[in-house]
């Protein structure tokens, strides 16, 4: 498969890498975007990267502290062709390299990218070149027509054994310090629920037609849909950590895209899709921060397993990276 | 005190009464504004009275099902002059006239109006002339300077006393109809966090300095922010209720809002300010229908028990109109 990239464009003065601001407590923390995942559980032949672009408001405040919509989209070839049999590479802004050739092979078929910045485009790029079986699409998740688009060449991409997984991860926490309390914008609130709430429906409705398509194929196991959310968006533990992070915008947001998870859950439930939402811990990312307690690679194992032992009876859930069933 | 209406204009051809989409289970119905408050439990002296304009959507669609905001504020004044002891009428669309003046004078001085559709603010503009210590500020909710303006003219009519409860009850669901599971655009859930998420933050944010002028007087007992939440805002409760009523949207942001009053809560509580989610239950109104099983009279007498009985202990909680812990 050639590679593709429409759209992208190598950073400019105007499009910077974006600091993320982080909460913090024993283990929990605001942060998006962190989760790798490098596995077998499927025959993923190959994946889509997303990425959005990022801007400044006219407050030159970052409006957006999470630059992609991180979309997985790993599709399901029961009979791949030789030269998809080589591994998808899937990594962060942070260490966006491709792991050395011997473990690529000896891992072979699957691993999952995420890109969080625009400004990494050029990196991607390269990396793309690299490895045949990585596709770009550009995607912008406050713009409808762009995931129509995407949405419609992800179907063509993925054939006819459809998408088996699909990770909405996008993420952004428009506030300016960790103490802001009352002091946000209707529009901060505006912009996170759009993202992080709206995105993932709207991701997941344009791509219902090739969901549907893998989950009416039992050889492919499983279809899921993982809505990346936060601890923050438990309404229950707010009492307990809200002083480590007020966020309103990004509490509100988040809380809206478990209720979105649980919606989503009922709407696929009669195809078989299971739809969650996943708290992927605090994570030594760029926007975890080095005190992180978890590294990317213990965070997506877990994760993984979470998502590995998934079933039907799980859909609708609000699990944390260990497991845990989180309180709404 | 002289009634006053600010920019209130009769119905026209293009304003139409809105009827509203409600969803039910036993005992469970989306529904807004629909709780009466009369008693005595405040020495409530005048009442506020907002309301929103109507409009249809570029579909041809109610874009707005319940049209107003009812912002119920009621000042605390300790020696209230004589002409304030005068009861304040509270009234809904549907029976939207005075009860009789014996009964006025025998409950005096607490009643509590809710208005929900611009149609009727002529009719409220008669009942604010019969009744002095009314007084109606025209509010939009979606309109932020709008809020400021209202909150400014509430800052100078609350006076010293300041303001010892706001209920935010604004409430729309921008569904077509009650199966309509994705079929919403991304616009109709922007709407519902709009007014149902942001609406009562704003409100609370603008009226944050009156609200805390009544905290300080430990004369006036108890100051209480109220979210008119449902018990569609409960996730947990997705999985038994989703089939009764899908409405997306209007659960996103009555999620989004139980988040939004926890948060709340956690900002007020040094204030002494209590802030609460409150389901009123499924009542007989225009927008609940003659099937529901709570009169409006005994919506009320529940929801001020409720009410009554909080404590600073309560902040931050969600709870029925029959003083059930609703799960989040």
């Amino acid at each position: 498969m050639a590679v593709k990239c429409s759209g992208m464009a190598p950073p400019t003065s105007s499009r910077q890498p974006i600091t993320g601001h982080a909460t913090g407590e024993g283990g929990y923390r605001v942060q998006e975007g962190c989760v790798y995942i490098y596995t077998q559980i499927w025959s993923w032949t190959f994946v889509r990267i997303t990425s959005l672009s990022v801007s400044r408001s006219p407050l030159g405040r970052w409006t957006r502290e999470d630059s992609l919509l991180e979309m997985w989209m790993l599709p399901h070839h029961p009979s791949p062709p030789p030269h998809h049999s080589k591994p998808c590479i899937v990594c962060e802004p942070a260490n966006l390299k491709p792991p050395p050739a011997s473990s690529l092979l000896k891992s072979s078929p699957a691993f999952l990218l995420s890109i969080r910045a625009w400004c990494h485009s050029e990196e991607l790029q390269n990396l793309a070149h690299q490895y045949p079986n990585i596709e770009i699409i550009k995607l912008d998740v406050e713009d409808w027509s762009s995931i129509e688009t995407a949405a419609k060449k992800a179907d063509e991409l993925c054939g006819k054994g459809g998408l088996n997984l699909l990770v909405n991860n996008a993420g952004v926490n428009p506030m300016d310090s960790l103490k802001s309390g009352f002091h946000f914008q209707p529009s901060d609130m505006e912009l996170a629920v759009r993202i992080n709430t709206l995105g993932p429906i709207q991701m997941t409705k344009a791509l219902l037609p090739v969901l549907r398509r893998s989950a009416k194929m039992t050889s492919n196991g499983k279809t899921i849909v993982v809505n990346i959310s936060s601890t923050a968006g438990s309404i229950k533990h707010v009492a307990s950590n809200y002083k480590l992070g007020n966020l309103i915008p990004y509490r509100v947001s988040k809380a809206g895209l478990n209720m979105a998870s649980a919606c989503m859950a009922e709407e696929l439930r009669a195809d078989g899709i299971i739809c969650f939402s996943l708290h992927p811990g605090w994570v030594r990312t760029d926007m975890g921060g080095q005190k992180a307690p978890l590294s990317v690679q213990e965070s997506v194992a877990s994760c993984l397993k979470v998502i590995k032992n998934l079933t039907i009876q799980d859909t609708g859930s609000f699990l944390s990276y260990d497991g845990e069933v989180l309180p709404w």
